[in-house]
This record gives structure tokens, C-alpha cells and sequence, in this order.
């Protein structure tokens, strides 16, 4: 169990001890390092983790397809890794990257390619920087 | 069950359908909208995404808690939500936020203020961005 001197040495300490959740794994947030702009959330397991901090190259573990996954392995589109951070709870990471190409696997550079609007009390998405720099059909064609 | 058609539709549509988990929650991101930093990653409910959306003000939901929550209402460190997005499984939400004080609850203004570093096979992690904007002791008193 938790304790509270638990959760003071987890935010204070220096000591690398990241906190997976019941699925074992946690949150990973990838950024553009040139942009600052959101390019994907997604998860890490203990694996995917050390792999990133080891090879400087992003890896990440897909819960639809209960698979370790190198970044870019199908498509090409790379994430090097310019620096990683850990938040206060060791829950979550951040990773700024240089991206090759797109981080999302409709084409878009950034999963975040619609906003959300209220509008006369309805809310609906708007398209926005969603110009596809690949078919995702022709790259995961394999 | 999802199907590749719903997949599809939600990724490449307008309509606004987000996709909870099994807990009800979906992941928000917050950053910057003056630096591009990330703030702090947390969960909405349907009803923290609902009232983030028409009050432009931002609310999460506290797993350990288990309660909505509006940020900074015990600090007064609020988030006024710049603009919001959505991505393309529709089950994590990106918002630029002008942040009041600090976002984190050890007072520091991000909670990413360690990095993590590789050091002779061993991972460590060091404070960058780590001076307090406030002592946390003081603020949830109460």
C-alpha cells in the first residue's frame, strides 16, 4: 500500500521509480520538440519505458494490440528522443521529440487535428492543421 | 463493440463522441499556451469535460479522490482553457491553458520538473524548472 512518506519520497527524490498502473503500465505524452505542439498520448510498460531511456528512440506499448512497439517500425516515422521527464507521482511521462514525418496513424502530423467547440450549446469538433503527410492506406498496407 | 467503421468515423468525423474507459475517464493533457510546457496530465469524467467545455475553465476528476474537481479551487491556481482539442480516438483531450500560480501540488509550476537521465546503465532523474511557486503545506491546510 501507498503511504504518504511513500508518495513525498516519489515527488521529492531523485530515485528513478516509475509507478505502473494495475495493467502495468503509464501515461506517456509526446511532444514536437520544435513546436512545443501535442503529438500523441500514449502508454509505456516497463519495457517500452527502459527501451526508450536505453536506445533514445520511442517505444510504447499498444493496448489494442497487447504489443511492445518501436515507434515508427511500420511507417517509417521515427521519434528521437530529446529529453524525457518524469511527473510528480512518477505516473507519467513527457518526451520531447523530433518527429519523422507524422505521429498519427491517420496520416496527421499530431493526433490532435480536430478542436472542440461549444456551439448554441452543442459541442462539435472542427478540423485544424489535419493535412495527411501519408495514405495511411498505402503505409500500413503490409 | 467497436467496430472498424465506428473506428473510422470517430477519427475522421466531427461529431463530438468521446470514448471513456471502463472507469468512465479519458486522459487530458495540459500545456502552456505561453510556453508549450506540459503542465500536469489528469482524467475528466463526462461531467469535467462538460463543464471544461462551456465554462472554459478546467475540471478534472481525482481518481484517489474519487471527485470532480475544478482546478485551483482549494489553491486559486485556475486554468483558463485557451483552446481545446481532441484526438483521434476520441479518448484523450489536449487544452492550452493560461495556468494562475502553479499547476502542481508541490507548488511547482509543472509537474514534469525532473528529468530522466541514462548514467552508466543506471536511470536517474534530476530537477530542472523545480523552484516552488508556493508551499503546499500552506495552500491545503485547510
Amino acid at each position: 500500500m501507498s503511504t504518504s512518506t511513500d508518495s513525498h519520497d516519489r515527488s521529492e527524490g531523485l530515485a528513478f521509480r516509475p509507478k505502473f498502473d494495475a495493467s502495468g503500465l503509464l501515461t506517456c505524452v509526446a511532444t514536437d520538440a520544435a513546436t512545443g505542439d501535442v503529438l500523441m498520448v500514449a502508454h509505456m510498460n516497463e519495457e517500452a519505458l527502459r527501451k526508450t531511456v536505453a536506445s533514445g528512440e520511442a517505444w510504447y506499448y499498444s493496448r489494442s494490440r497487447q504489443a511492445l512497439w518501436r515507434k515508427g517500425e511500420s511507417s517509417g516515422h521515427t521519434q528521437r528522443v530529446v529529453e524525457m521527464r518524469m511527473d510528480c507521482d512518477q505516473d507519467a511521462v513527457w518526451i520531447r521529440v523530433e518527429q519523422l514525418g507524422a505521429a498519427c496513424h491517420t496520416g496527421r502530423r499530431s493526433c490532435f487535428y480536430r478542436k472542440i467547440e461549444a456551439d448554441k450549446g452543442e459541442t462539435r469538433l472542427s478540423f485544424v492543421d489535419a493535412d495527411r503527410h501519408f495514405d495511411p492506406t498505402e503505409v500500413y498496407r503490409k
